[in-house]
């Protein structure tokens, strides 16, 4: 642990909605129990609550660590703590993991109350919405009168996007980092093939494979590694592997692993599905490729009509996943619909990891958007 | 079939080379043997012929029909035939299915003389010049004097700028499309992820899978998936899929197709398995990643430094997966070298595919640089 500019020890806290909730789908569901983190603590107003969402693997610990011997921080710890990006000094600071995940909250893997087995998939299919629906409740529990932003990278800032069209007077402003306001041809297509990758491998069986020896890894991992791919960039990858050879001068002249690059993405595959389950993987890319917003509220000017928030965007030059492109369809139809819009494109040779990764440039511009708010 | 400017009804061939071929490895191989097809005839001089190679997944039928009732002509048969790019009044067309392939050329799917079943992983890992020598061999036995040219798109292009290393006094042309002198680390990945989807499939069961009931076959789809992604381009998911919906108004909330760009990209993995060997797809793709002119001649320039060709080269706007600036090195390599080398990028929306597309632009380029060269 390392206590510098930290939040210091952190635990994952629980709160269960036992209200049902109406999905998008016209399903009712429920309970739904929330994985989440706080860090920093409420003024007297109980208005000065920043809400951080997490990318499409995450979790609810975005700071701090969870024990002493703990060497690994949340995946935000350089954007989250005392005098950071997210200064929690000032801030009182929110994270949870999303509907559907696996890492605390209900999700297919969860237990379902009426059969005692994992859900798999009579887990029913959510969208963004419904996510934002989801911590929604749990801000009202934790008596969040209002949030003074919300932020989040990718996923997370379609989930930033929403809150704020489904709550507008809820928040005062939003961060959207690396994020899109609907999927590309391309980026369904990715997802298309991982999920495809996830359910042709036979230890998937249909969802239901937790009380199996086997599980469906080998999908699961092939997925990541397609996921990997998209997250770095051509630019990136040359960086970091060129076409240099994994401990080797030349070519094995078999199907063993040759090239860095190789090396890289599988180890990324291996280690994935040491922490993710494979039926959210399916669920949460899913509600990935429903998001549309333009196609949902008419056009993307009347989605954000709807909104009552000052907007941050930030998007990454090297990003060819979500690109700023995208970005830049989000911030003019913000224009559009006359609200106050900050954008900003930052040079970055990592891709969509950038945001992170490139924490010093983000850290000034969160600050400064969030200083002028007061 | 269609006999208009057709070179009508054609029939593969088979070679069989008897003598030991060394390979890059180092290893000895035969026999081998070759499928081709030949369309126009000799001249006098034996000088005519035009030499084309095929791409990944391509085979030796490039032009004409195989039976009356064929409604499918040959893979490049808009530009060979009388009086198109390759035209079959002037020239003698040959063209070989790659070694390793499974159309007809010996490949891992090929009996093993002595062991009377399928060779499955025992079949030796080669390379692109290997490929090449297998193809000088046919052409020898043919009586092929020399190459009037030699033109390939893709993987294609690749063992033509081998050939005109390889056999330099040869080959007086040589048409590269679409190709690049070595993949980058992001092409390097999409070939690996491919594989990986092969080798983890349990059907693949190391390679011995010719005569099991169920073979490898969800692998080797998801590992089409992966490759049509990389053939297309943004552009061109755009324009033939959009975020279009499959036969359906709304979405389904399940993991059925919603998309029309994963029903697009489910089906050309299904009929690949039809047509595809998953131990071919592993050895081919291994050939293509370990290509690399630089490194292996120490520059790019002394490699070219080594041809007695002209060289003419095309690139394709959209095309990200060899995309114009790997044209182009090699195109400046040329120059370098000294060489007499003519380039054009063809601007179009189809991505790498183009060069089975776009085939007005390229007629009308091919055949000004044949012309010139009489």
């Amino acid at each position: 642990m390392n206590t510098e500019n930290s939040v210091g020890l952190v635990q994952t806290q629980f709160y269960t909605i036992e209200d049902k909730i109406k999905f998008e789908s016209g399903v009712e569901f429920s309970p739904i129990t929330v994985a989440y983190e706080t860090y920093g603590k409420f003024n007297e107003t109980k208005d000065n609550a920043i809400l951080l969402i997490h990318a499409l693997t995450g979790d609810a610990h975005a700071a701090g660590y969870h024990s002493e011997n703990d060497t690994k921080p949340g995946w935000w710890d350089d954007l989250v703590g005392p005098n950071k990006a997210f200064d929690t000094n000032k801030y009182f600071v929110v994270c949870s993991n999303i509907l559907g995940g696996c890492s605390g909250t209900t999700g297919p893997s969860s237990i379902n109350p009426e059969t005692n087995k994992p859900y798999g998939l009579q887990f029913p299919v959510f969208t963004i919405e419904d996510t934002v629906k989801v911590i929604k409740k749990l801000l009202d529990y934790l008596e969040i009168k209002k949030l003074y932003s919300v932020a989040g990278g990718s996923m997370g800032g379609m989930q930033a996007m929403q809150f704020c069209i489904s709550y507008p007077d809820y928040v005062q402003s939003a961060v959207l980092i690396a994020t899109t306001s609907r999927l590309s041809p391309q980026a369904i297509a990715f997802n298309a093939v991982g999920r495809n990758s996830i359910i042709s491998d036979p230890a998937w069986n249909n969802g239901d494979y937790y009380d199996k020896t086997e599980k469906p890894d080998r999908g699961l991992s092939n997925a990541r590694m397609i996921g990997h791919i998209t997250y770095l960039c051509e630019e990136a990858m040359y960086n970091k592997f060129g076409r240099r050879l994994q401990n080797k001068d030349s070519y094995d002249f078999n199907f063993d692993i040759d090239f860095q690059v190789e090396s890289y993405l599988q180890h990324q595959g291996q280690i994935f599905v040491d922490r993710f389950d494979a039926n959210s993987y399916l669920y949460i890319t899913k509600a990935v490729d429903y998001f549309d917003l333009a196609s949902k509220y008419g056009s993307l000017e009347e989605a954000f009509s709807k909104t009552n928030s000052k907007f941050l965007i930030m998007s990454f030059s090297s990003d060819w996943l979500f690109p700023t492109s995208q970005s830049l369809e989000i911030k003019n139809a913000l224009i559009k619909a006359k609200k106050q819009v900050s954008f900003c494109e930052i040079q970055s040779p990592a891709g969509h990891d950038a945001f992170l990764l490139e924490f010093e440039v983000q850290t000034k511009i969160i600050k400064s958007f969030l200083r002028n708010l007061e």
